[in-house]
């Protein structure tokens, strides 16, 4: 395998005829940032302290940066902005006011012509078999070397193949976190138990008497039984299960959809942001699939590079949707980096799973 | 105007060969239903105690059905259950375990033809001509007699014209309650504050400069001005003040996609959705605008029936979404009763203010 | 291999008490039928002739039925009526004028379940393993026993894997025809020449400079040749090269949209339907790739049987889409017996190529 | 009204340092183009001409330039190109070879702005209050200064708002002429006899009994008649009634799909597009609504200008469709300067006709 991340290419300050220092107003109220915050984008943003020039070790879109030390940044939302935080002010970003944003930082001369295609739109008609074939290098190659993050729609447990597939890749060890709703793990055992989703079976489509019961009894005895995990000490399929066995971590953030929930479901959502931004900050690798929520949710978390052992290098972020709608609205809401395919995930699924 | 909701066709218990009374077993802790719980589903629900015929005065599917008393029958949640919560069981709806199922209830003649249509699909290409004419009907009758609860989905202030109908609308009485997300609320008061949603303009669709800071700074406004309704001092245009101003409860539930959030927003997702189901039990009448997640959470809380001053009438959910796929999802979840209109939400709003 | 086509039950016409002779009127004009004529479904009808139930060994939907002699009953379009055709008038189907419509002739105790599930809509969230493993061996059958079109829109020449995967499968034998527009013929050529698909390389994405004269350089060297064949002789990858080394009939039928055409695209749309039909008299099973105008035309001439060696048997058809729209489109245009999947076909190609 | 159609800016050649006349081959064959042949844009373009520039009056994307004198050159298609021919030759658009594209000669500091506006993706939550305005002001100005074609596809008579909506606007005026299929044709016309489409009533959505039947009494009916005119002679509602009696022209190509086909409908699809050329010639303004396939090949056919009285103005064309794919596939295609809409016709026309 001869894949390696792209290299990053460090900006060259010297060429950069400007030396002021970062001004930071300090908060007045837990919550509650100072008049002309500066908000971080997805792209490495560099802070001018003292004349030095600081990478904040980790980001996240539409937060704000906070200066802990002089050598510490740290990147925080709004909700979690205390009082006398030392918030950075200002709203450029060529180093006029100390901050520099650094966006092209992992561009070459192939990829310049990549940026053009870019600007086309890519739809169900795009060809993705070099996506694919590049998707394969990076698992390999993070699979050793990085921490790949699966954020999942509850489709993927809807078809007997694809949910046999993504069990197949846990074990496999391509999988480093999960992140997904009650739906997901719902259903998924509710496979488990009665081979169906919502009461249809996940292989013969036939429905089951009575089925429209099936995910309420899973959920009932998972209660019962106290946890995810001491449910999963008596079952032996699904991609819950493989999670439990595997040492898998997984987040499941709750919704006003939910029925139940299980157990372990956050009912918070913002401990349920918190929990995966955990997981989102050590991801070199996010496929996301089927799920327009917590897709833009991961992405919103997601920057667009990541420092592994000291290196910079990007995140690689995949979405699969069927919909060129929900494709395009990661990026419209500020994820540019994404790799989009449209297709149905369990083919998608099937497919990955055979080629790695 | 001569609307009259469908009438209720009480079932003739005399014609049933059947006297049993419905069984219950106690919870043993709290959160856990028995073995062989009754669910709820969304249409009328009779149960036998002793020898007496009880609908209970509000339901939901998919939860369980308490006896509290010889003549109360409470809808719970399975996360509501408190031990010793007396839970009937049975799984059949033909009054043979005391359970009865009443579906055909609001079916007339006229309706039945209706019913034979509704067995087809539903798509762009239905004529949606006389749904538009009855729905005039049933806002208008609604409006004086009973209870208009509308969930939004941000798109519906994305856009000048949509924005200012739904105002115009709450100022003319036909908005009850609204049920929303947090990205609703802040768009809307970017848009009061700088004209935008997310930074570009709602009327001329321009970007403005620094755009992307629009909604975060209208969060930290509102966080400093510390609620909504105080912010709401201060401010003149809008959905959310026009709430404020006319008394309109609102439910703006919290969601892992949220930046800030506003003050006032549901961190809590289910205790987000008992503010929702306590909105939902009023309602004769849902209109769901573009949103999959809350429609499918609120279809999911809304029975067929409601009992308003002792009559049994239909409530009347609408959901309109640009999608086919959006809409059968939420048949597919169990709404059978719904009415779907496949358009965008923008042109459906200024044609309805228009209308009525 | 154990598959075989669902068995033909005959219809008992010992047990229907009718014997009444199906009645005809002669066409006064070309081109017009007799008031009250009878028109096709997609099953199998029975015209009784002088006391005879007589099935036609071939149906088109939405045609009439000419009565050429005793034994022998023609399904014509009106267009395709002659003057003093003796022309079947009837609308019923129960036998009461002669016409006897059989519907449910290929269902057993297995399929009768199915047809409950059909019931339910078919999305990207259906459960598909099973319509695969399916299609694999209603292909490995009919590629022995029958004779397999494929309907196909130019996505499918877009990509590099799918359009490889398609060459494969006309090499193993799984193609007996093939109906498509001039697009796809010319980008699958342009696909040769240049690597690209309207000026788009069809594995790197990347734009070749001046792209947007590829399908025109293309066009004008075929139309230079004379003829595809002819063009054929200097090529070697490819879709329509394929075809001709292989002796794969097909079926390019014009459009408006047309650039050029290429020699032998079919300019009147009459004809092309002639010529697509006398493909789809002999299909055994018929798949339709990402192309609604193909698909709904070869649907409306595909019957939902077909007789082969004297055995009447079904027709599979598959139907192939990413959106649910335009699957169930089909359906509502009378096609009830197509099995829908909805994915892109890029992924669908690769992996049927790999399994068969 | 002020609206004015935006300015043109006539390019400035005396800034251009080059004079080089364009280079022209001779057909050899008909049908078949020179190597090197130059291929039209949807912009305006210069030919030098023995050291004068000349704009052709009227300009088609991807067809040939031919000198058919000093003064004039005629656009053609590669199928209508004949023997001997002067086929301009180039691929350059600077005029280093006599070839000079103006792309930017309708934008003021103005449309600058929007220009960068719609680099960004136009999707179902894109604000279209202003485009709405724009297009009442665009259809009042051209009804009595410019002509107004419409392409409309059957959805526009499958509801009886929209069909009436649209029969207003005829005969208020702002329709030019109309380009369409057999199945637009047919639903009308069925509409107008039985109020049904495809056998289901456009306004209560009833099934009427056998309603299969419709569409196809109605093309019996008419081929009787011999002539749509001759049928309409007896009729009053309905769109092509309209279109008779207002003598608006009518273009309905024939397609693979069709019943019938009508008696008019043109059954060679190049004679189609050149009738339809005869009308986009003429356009000033042209809305396209819910067809894909004919939107595509009129948007293939229309320049974004035309020449009127001697004056060089803008084409406004206008794509309504409820799937972003539909629109974005327009602009993939070539048509750059098209405005998008996404929402059901349905909504459209009632609003449109209101409005003007």
């Amino acid at each position: 395998m001869n894949f390696k991340p792209h290299k990053y290419l460090e900006p060259d300050f010297t060429k950069l005829d400007i030396n002021i220092t970062a001004q930071y107003v300090s908060a007045k109220s837990d919550g509650i940032a100072p008049d002309n915050f500066h908000a971080m984008s997805i792209y490495p943003e560099y802070f001018n302290i003292e004349g030095e020039w600081i990478l904040p070790n980790q980001s996240r879109m539409d937060c704000v940066a906070v200066l802990r030390s002089e050598k510490f940044i740290d990147i925080v939302e709004f909700r979690n902005i205390k009082k006398n935080d030392k918030v950075i002010i200002g709203r450029t970003e060529d180093g006029s006011e100390g901050i520099y944003l650094h966006a092209d930082c992992f561009i070459d001369e192939k990829s310049k012509k990549d940026t053009f295609g870019f600007r086309q739109s890519r739809t169900r008609e795009t060809a993705f078999s070099k996506d694919y074939d590049k998707l394969y290098e990076v698992l390999k190659h993070d699979k050793e070397n990085g921490y790949i993050v699966w954020v999942l729609g509850p489709a993927v447990v809807f078809d007997h193949d694809s949910r046999n597939a993504f069990v197949n890749m846990i074990e496999k060890g391509y999988v480093d976190g999960i992140l997904a709703g009650n739906a997901l793990a719902t259903h998924d055992m509710e496979g488990d138990l009665f081979k169906t989703a919502l009461g249809q079976d996940i292989y013969t489509q036939d429905y089951m008497p009575n089925g429209h019961y099936n995910h309420l009894d899973l959920i009932n005895r998972v209660r019962k039984a106290g946890s995810i995990e001491e449910y999963c000490k008596n079952i032996e399929t699904g991609i819950v299960n493989a999670c439990v066995s595997h040492n898998v971590p997984y987040v499941f953030a709750g919704s006003i959809r939910d029925d139940g929930p299980l157990p372990g479901v956050f009912a918070n959502c913002y401990k349920a942001q918190d929990a995966m931004r955990d997981q989102l900050r050590k991801a070199t690798c996010v496929v996301c699939l089927a799920t327009q929520l917590h897709t833009i949710a991961s992405g919103n978390m997601t920057p667009s590079y990541t420092i592994k052992d000291g290196v910079t290098r990007p995140v690689y972020i995949y979405y699969v949707d069927i919909t060129e709608f929900a494709a395009n609205k990661l990026k419209d809401r500020g994820s540019l980096s994404v790799t989009t395919i449209i297709t149905n995930v369990q083919d998608f699924l099937s497919q990955v799973d055979k080629n790695i």
